[in-house]
């Protein structure tokens, strides 16, 4: 309700200006700190401890009003601030986590490469070993966040284990350079980067001592999947609120919207999707609370939930017609910010063929090469 | 588990040939009868008392392995014995409901009529006042298990009042004659009948104090809506099950079926489907035990996963790929049956029109008269 | 127009009865014979030398009214027909079209078999030669008409070459079993067999002299896939016109069903489809009248088409609400049927499957060998 | 072929940064102009006189790079020079046809209000007749070109007749503002604009002579419509382009992403609406150029079109994972771009009611009152 409250009063007024121009909000960062939401479920360390359905609770109504704010939050905590959490060590998290959980410090986390989207765990960024720390060398891609961060959680291949391992990168390290990505469609208010790192050096002390291989950055995508599926959840309930509001009000043929018997129809569609996407999102947080949540289950949640919202956001665009092309509106807007959530930590393919591959247990993810194809088909 | 076990040992392996030859199986009904479901919620008279959760999971498990006996059940227990037990005198309870629990007489309800389907308010059979009875003409019409049942629950317009009435009609009443509806493609096992009844005397004794009015009627079928959407999470459970065991049994190309990336996407999809509906039903049950589901609630329930269901058993029966045309193989079977469910207790057209009036607060069942059409579009 | 008087007339009133038992018209077939479209495009020996695209109409007309009658012509025609048409001896062609243009003989044509089905190719049947003729031993599955064709055109693999070849076998060739498959959903009309050949002797003269290869039965199938797509597009004919007439007649809630938004909008996605459905099938015969039709044409003309189809169905059933689960009204029989063409002559999956390796130049039949499957993800 | 270069070559390059900052791409009005398809259709007057499927041809090929570009023209020529060279008078023609088909003068098309969208046909602002002129007074919203057109075609309805009729509006009459409608998420270079009319002064020389009624404005409405079709059509051809090199050229796991069976499967149902819609439009034109065409069958075609290239354009925008979601890539701005061309010139939902109507000779706009609404359902 804390949260909401503040999202409808403070932020929901001036986020299409924001959007349309593709630019961040900085004086909005303060009030979302003050929600003391970032930080999640971590205990201690000035982070709030929420219970995950809490926290996803949280990240459904600051999505509700504006995705990219959501997106902001999520990459700052439960990807960056859970990692040094996870995998951090005791100091690290004492001088890190306070004040990320205030958003007075603001950090990001790079994984995806160039050329390493949807196989992610083929990464190139190398980390070479040197007199008092590391050498990193590589380019990382999408980056949210990573164009004014204080902090960059930064994934490489230890060039002597060829594992992965993680580091805490500061914004101002030499030969690290982020290029803002232009001419997104959707959550515009989220600073995607390029990253180039050149010869940057990372000391000792800013290595995380808990990713060792790709499965610990697995561990984080888990959670951080469950976090992204209500996402969508609070962006439907958003675009429900709007289009019931929009067809009792706005009149046609003498009657409200509301009264046409296709209208209904698509608003009724619209309800049925938000109860179900709330539903299977509230499960996935018991299952992990009770810690028997699997991989191939958040994946399935994160899938089929942004499906299911892709569908209903298309159903709630064209109930508001002509206004529903206008950011002004919201559902356009929401229309818009879905398709990048649809796509990120795991395209809807990925997230659909890691659950196939724990039900069936055959891995499909790649193609057999072509000559191997020998069907007279 | 006690269901299942029974429908997967004893009624399996028998049903496809009775699906097939559109014929009923008399002989399952002591086994269904031991299983001690009928009467659900009902508490007394020889009833279960289950709860509402519990009654909605036996009908699940049930219709995993074969649509036709869960409405045979469903149209006994939940329409026909819960308007006894809910609009019943005493005396009609203590007489009708214990030989009911127990399978050992069946019953079914009509309220359809051969020209008022969805307009089932609207309805024409009369019931007139003689002395010491009512007087019942008209016809019913798709009226499950008529052909056969030990007694009728029958709906009929007051003549004096103008209001619907409830009646219980036995098998053998003079006047009374029941029709099997041939050539259906799906649940061909339930005997659906068209009934006339021509000056069919029921002694006063056999009228249902409790109906009044065609919103007593709307009581019932709020549960009994309940319970019908649990029909098609039981059979997609039964889907997924199946497909499951196919997809790695049967090889194509010199690989199983699973290891195939456009198969293992659809039964991604399909398991997706399969929890949403089952917590979507689920809810619908916490909701009715606390005692705030709302008719628009419970015919969401319905609309919504019916729909869902029928993509399922659309997915399902394409990954069978020919053995999907057999209904040996259940997944066809069940990919008629659904047909029948989405379009009978409210077809998903008028669910989604209640559910709309509820939370517009705008009906919209009925079209304008074409004169008042006069747009220039 | 001949086609569709002697369908309505002669063929529609029976068929519900034949379908509901999955028993085979022989009394109909005399009709057919006399209609003169068996042959279809081949000039010559008594056929009608129709152009493909009026042999494709006379598809679709015969579909309109029943699918399965359809499938049965095809089967004869198409496959069996025009396989000796194209890859038979002029002493062949002489002694067998001429009867089977007429339908006094019927034929079949046996491909798939229990192991293969999508991977066809692969097939295990074998022919040894031996004096004066093969010896054919393995198994046949699926095969239309088999039950009752006088000629069986059969598949099988020289044990010498290793490549394809075809034979002619006479229905009571020793050794050959034909076993009706009971139990189906769709195109219940049709007979389908497993074959069994033990030690079946097939002379010299028998032999298909233009079958050296798996590529000679894909020529036969791309045409054959034109026919099959033009069946869906007749069934959806069908499914419009009966539609049409019933939401003008049916009245609900005082109105005609055709006067209820809901209704009207899926009644025009139907003709939407219904058209665009046509359109696609007369390109298809464009182009291979003008010599230019690709077998990724060929497939991509079938899955869309019948992809399509299949959608429109679920539409027609429902607009027909109770009365859309009998068969009586065709919609039902059309729905079901939809099925089995939607799978037969390569499932939707397989069909695409050729079209994206044609445009791509990359198979992706296979999936790779679980062992390569190595990523992290 | 002319088309297709020009828009390549010069016109490809500079449209994402208009798209991106929602700006008129002035300089390319002469390039355009250059192209000689402004008029369309209309023949004398300098206008180039194509056949309606060479002018549709010519739609497509500029929406096939920019959609924003095609409904530039398309206002332009297609609803505004339409609507002079139909209704207008001969010295009208000859005064601002010959400027207005080389681009040297621009026009608009304003029939939409706030309050009258959907329901056009009932709009309010008003044409009174003064001496020597009429006075306009009321709204416009949405008028594409309206920002900076030199001329403004303009619908009003007569005080005395009660009628709608038309004026040609210029662009500095005294009382007309103009402001630009912000925040738009698709068609983002096309200016809409809200007009406000107060005491705006036409001479008797601007109002066109052939608009008497709503109806002559739906005769543009159904040729404009046709030409709507289209632009889905170039839209979606542009999006299959586009999608098969990109999945040609980037690699995952070691593969082109063309090689992944879930991808070629797309990429085919891509190609197959494509094909489908083309044949669509195509029937479309020849129906028009037969003088056959019916304002249902333009509607089904908008309608029918729209939707398909909605789902063509969701399943490309997947295939180019994040680089789906950056405008650059052009799929992303097609997606967005689809958005207001499905809503506009009648919704999905219109248009389907438009033919509904013609089809069923019933009209199904408006809702019944609701006091007439007293089903007990």
């Amino acid at each position: 309700m804390k949260v909401r409250k503040c999202m409808e009063k403070d932020v929901a007024p001036i986020m299409t200006g924001y959007w349309e121009k593709a630019e961040f909000p900085f004086d909005v960062v303060p009030k979302l700190g003050a929600l003391r939401i970032a930080g999640g479920t971590i205990k201690g360390y000035g982070c709030p401890g929420l219970s995950i359905t809490g926290s996803a609770i949280s990240v459904a109504e600051v999505a509700r009003v504006d995705a990219s704010c959501s997106t902001f939050i999520l990459v700052h905590s439960s990807l960056a601030m859970l990692t040094i959490a996870l995998c951090g060590s005791e100091e690290q998290k004492n001088k890190y986590l306070p004040s990320l959980a205030e958003l007075s410090t603001v950090a990001c986390w790079a994984l995806t490469e160039p050329d390493y989207g949807s196989d992610a765990s083929a990464l190139r960024t190398t980390a070479t070993k040197v007199e008092g720390g590391w050498i990193l060398e590589g380019q990382k891609r999408w980056i949210g966040n990573s164009t004014f961060a204080d902090l960059l959680v930064i994934f490489a291949r230890n060039t002597s284990t060829n594992q992965i391992n993680g580091f805490i990168v500061k914004k101002d390290a030499p030969g690290l350079t982020v290029t803002k990505i232009e001419n997104k469609i959707g959550l515009r208010i989220v600073q995607n980067g390029d990253i180039v790192m050149k010869n940057v050096f990372v000391p000792d002390d800013d290595r995380l001592p808990g990713v060792n291989s790709f499965q610990d950055t697995n561990k984080v995508l888990a959670v951080s999947r469950v976090m992204v599926a209500w996402q969508p959840i609070g962006i439907s309930m958003g675009i429900y609120d709007i289009c019931h509001r929009y067809l009792k009000e706005r009149k046609q043929f003498g009657a409200p919207l509301a009264a046409f018997q296709v209208n209904q129809q698509k608003l009724v569609q619209i309800l049925g999707n938000v109860q179900a996407m709330f539903l299977v999102g509230w499960r996935l947080c018991k299952l992990y609370e009770a810690g028997k949540m699997t991989p191939g289950q958040a994946s399935l949640g994160k899938a089929w939930i942004t499906k299911t919202a892709r569908e209903t956001a298309a159903l709630g665009r064209e109930l508001l017609g002509g206004n529903g092309i206008l950011s002004d509106f919201l559902v356009a807007k929401a229309f818009c910010d879905l398709e990048p959530i649809y796509t990120y930590e795991g395209t809807y393919d990925i997230n659909s063929l890691i659950t196939g591959r724990e039900v069936t247990g055959l891995a499909s993810f790649k193609p057999a090469a072509s000559r191997s194809q020998r069907s007279r088909l």
